[in-house]
C-alpha cells in the first residue's frame, strides 16, 4: 500500500497495526510533514502516550484511536504481569493525562476499559482490545463519511447560487484527513464536493503556532488535488469583507451539549468575522466529540496551555534540512494556549454523521436523542 | 550616542543624519531585529525607496519621514543636473509607488516638494530639504509624546479600578518607536504609563506574517523594561474571553475622514474581539495618517499585497545564524494581504496628537477643523 496516496485511495489510514508485526501499531509522524513522510512504531503504549502528548499525531478523532491503539499494546505488554486489567487500566489513567481538551481521548480510553469491564472470564483480552482498536477507526472513516455527505449539501447549494464560480470555503487548523483515520471532519465536505465535480477552493489558515494549516492541510489538499490558497491566520477577516468567503468550516476537540466549540486557538475570531459578514460558519464533528456532561464552554472547557517553545521556534527547511529556527529575541515571555471556545451563537450549524442540526442543546438532542439523554 | 538605547532615551532616533557626512542619511535596519542591530547607510534616493519597499523601515510616520530624507539625498543627486527640481520631482513619483497603503508616504512628499515649489530663486534647495526632513522627524516626536500624553489617561483611569493589578493592553504589529521616529503610536501611552509608575503589561500579537510583534515590539519593550508576553495572533479573543485584556491600542497605517482604519491584516479580527467582550479598543495615530480625501474605508482603501515568500519564509535564528526556513511544502498557493479594514463602528475612540476623539467625521472635524475643512 502506497500511504503517500491519500483520501482518494481508501485504503488510505493515519493508523494502522503492523502488517508483519502485529505487536506494534504504526503511525505517520505528522511533526515531519510536510518536509519527510516519515512512518514510526508504536511498540507500547508509552510510545503511544508520547506520540499524543507530543502530537506525532493530533486532531480529536486520531487522537482517540491512537489511544485506543495503546491500550491494546498495554493489553499485550500486561499479559506478562500478575494483573494484566490494572496493567491497562494504570495505562488508560497516564494516557488520558496527556492532552486536556480533546473529549475523544477519554471517550476513546473509556471505551475500551468498558470492554475489558464487560468481557467474559476466558476471553482473549489483547484480541478484544485489537477489535475493539479497529472498530474505532473503522467506525470513524464510516462517521467521516457521513459528515461529507451531508456537508456537501452546503457547498452544493452555494454552488448553485454562483455557476461557474468555485466556492471558497475557509477552514482554520487541520480537521483533515490526517486528523483522523481517514476523510476528515472539515475536510470530508470538501472531499465529498470535489468527487461530485463541484469547484471548491478552500482558504487555509496557516495556524500559528504549530501551522497545521501550511503543513498539513495543504498538503493533503495538494495530493487530493483540491485548488486551495494558504494564508496567515491575520487574513481571514479580510477575505470575508471583501466577499471571497463563501462558507467557513472548521473541526472542534470538543462540542458541549449546548453547542459551543473548543476548537484550536483562532477559531473563534474567523467565527466573530463570519458573523460580522453573513457568511454561514459550521462546525463539523463526530459525535464522539460531544461533551454531554456539560454546557458552558467558556467556563467548563479545560484549555491546555502548552510549551512557549512552540511559539518562539518555527520549523522550516533551509538548505535542503528541516530546522527549528527562534524568532524570538530574549527577554520576552511566551503563552501558549491550544485551544479557545466558539460560542454556539456563532455557530450557523453543526455538520454530524446524523445530518446538521443547529448548534444547542435541542439541535443535538434532536439528532443524538440516546447520548442527550443519558447524560 | 548608544542607538541601542530605547526611548527612555531621548537621543534615540530611526533615521538620522550620518554625523561625519551628510550626504547620507542612517536606519536600523529592522529586517535583522531582532537579532542584529544594523545600522545602514542611504547613499541616494534609491536606496531610500528600496528601503522602504522592502521594508528596513516601516511603520507610516518613519515610512513618511524616510520618504523625506531620501528627497533630500535625491535634491543633492539633482543638484548636478540641469533640472535639479525636475530630478526631485522624478524620484517623489518613484517614491510614491514604494508602499499603496500608508498615506504619511505621500503626505511627506507632497510637502516637501510643496517646499521646493514655494522656495525663492536663490534659496539652497539642499539646505531647505535637509531642514525640512529633520523638521518633521522632529515634529513626529512632538506628536507622539502628546499621543502618549493623552492615551495614558485611558491607562491611568484602568488602574484606577484595578489597585495593585497590572493594566493589561492588549497591541498588534509595531506601531512602536520603530514603527516612527521615537515613541510610537500605540506604544507611547504605554511608555508614558510606564513612566509615571503605573503597573502596566502588554499582550504582543505575534503578527504574521513579517513577525514586527515578536520581532520589533517585543525588542523595544524588553530594551524599555516594559512586562510583556508574546501571543500568536490566534490567542487574543482567548485572552479577551478570559478577562486577560483590560484595552486594545494600536496604530494604523491610514485613517478615513470618518474614522475607518487600514492596519496591519489581522487588526480588524482583534476589534471584533474586543467589540464581542465589551473592550475598549483604541487607535492611536498622528493626524499625518489621516486621508482626508476618503470616507470608506472598505471600498476607498487599496490594500497592499505583497511577495508570497514573505509567508512561507520565517526568520529566524539557527545555530548562531540568521536564516529564513521554508515552512509551506510545493504545490500551495499563497496570498499576502498587508492591511485590513477596521470600520470605525468598532472602535472606541481615536487617540491623535490633540486628544482623543470619536472614530467618526464630527470626531475628527473637532480635533482638526482646519485639515477637515480643506479636504
Amino acid at each position: 500500500m502506497d500511504r503517500m496516496m491519500m483520501p482518494k485511495n481508501e485504503n488510505f489510514r493515519t493508523i494502522w497495526l503492523k502488517p508483519d508485526d502485529p505487536t506494534i501499531v504504526q503511525i505517520i509522524d505528522q511533526t515531519k510533514l510536510p518536509h519527510e513522510f516519515l512512518v514510526r512504531d508504536l511498540g507500547d503504549y508509552r510510545e503511544g502516550a508520547h506520540a499524543i502528548r507530543e502530537m506525532l499525531v493530533r486532531g480529536a478523532p486520531l487522537i482517540g484511536a491512537t489511544a485506543a491503539w495503546s491500550l491494546y499494546l498495554a493489553m499485550i505488554e500486561g499479559s506478562n504481569t500478575s494483573d494484566p486489567i490494572g496493567f491497562v487500566e494504570q495505562a488508560a489513567i497516564e494516557l488520558g493525562g496527556t492532552r486536556p481538551t480533546a473529549v475523544n481521548l477519554r471517550w476513546a480510553l473509556d471505551r475500551v476499559v468498558g470492554v475489558i469491564r464487560l468481557s467474559g472470564e476466558d476471553q482473549d483480552l489483547v484480541s478484544l482490545l485489537r477489535d475493539e482498536a479497529q472498530s474505532i477507526c473503522d467506525e470513524d472513516i464510516e462517521i467521516c463519511w457521513n459528515i461529507g455527505v451531508h456537508g456537501c449539501q452546503l457547498i452544493e447549494e452555494i454552488s448553485k447560487r454562483k455557476p461557474g464560480e468555485a466556492v471558497n470555503v475557509l477552514t482554520h487548523c487541520n480537521a483533515g484527513a490526517l486528523a483522523t483515520i481517514n476523510w476528515g471532519t472539515a475536510t470530508a465536505p470538501i472531499y465529498a464536493a470535489t468527487q461530485r465535480g463541484i469547484n471548491v477552493h478552500v482558504w487555509v489558515d496557516e495556524t500559528r503556532p504549530r501551522n497545521q494549516g501550511s503543513q498539513l492541510t495543504c498538503w493533503e489538499l495538494a495530493r487530493n488535488e483540491v485548488p486551495h490558497t494558504l494564508i496567515v491566520d491575520n487574513a481571514g477577516g479580510h477575505l470575508m469583507q471583501q466577499g471571497q468567503v463563501d462558507i467557513c468550516i472548521t473541526g472542534t476537540d470538543r462540542t458541549t451539549r449546548s453547542g459551543d466549540v473548543a476548537n484550536k486557538i483562532g477559531t473563534y475570531l474567523k467565527a466573530l468575522a463570519a458573523k460580522d459578514n453573513d457568511i454561514p460558519f459550521f462546525v463539523a464533528l463526530p459525535s464522539t466529540t460531544i461533551d454531554w456532561t456539560i454546557r458552558d464552554g467558556l467556563t467548563e472547557v479545560s484549555i491546555e496551555e502548552r510549551d512557549a517553545r512552540e511559539v518562539s521556534h518555527v520549523r522550516g527547511m533551509h538548505g535542503g534540512e528541516v530546522c527549528d529556527v527562534n524568532t524570538v529575541a530574549e527577554g520576552s515571555a511566551i503563552i501558549n494556549y491550544a485551544f479557545d471556545i466558539t460560542p454556539a451563537r456563532l455557530i450557523s450549524g453543526l455538520i454530524t454523521e446524523r445530518g446538521i442540526c443547529d448548534a444547542s442543546e435541542e439541535g443535538l438532542a434532536q439528532l443524538f436523542p440516546e447520548l442527550a439523554g443519558r447524560a
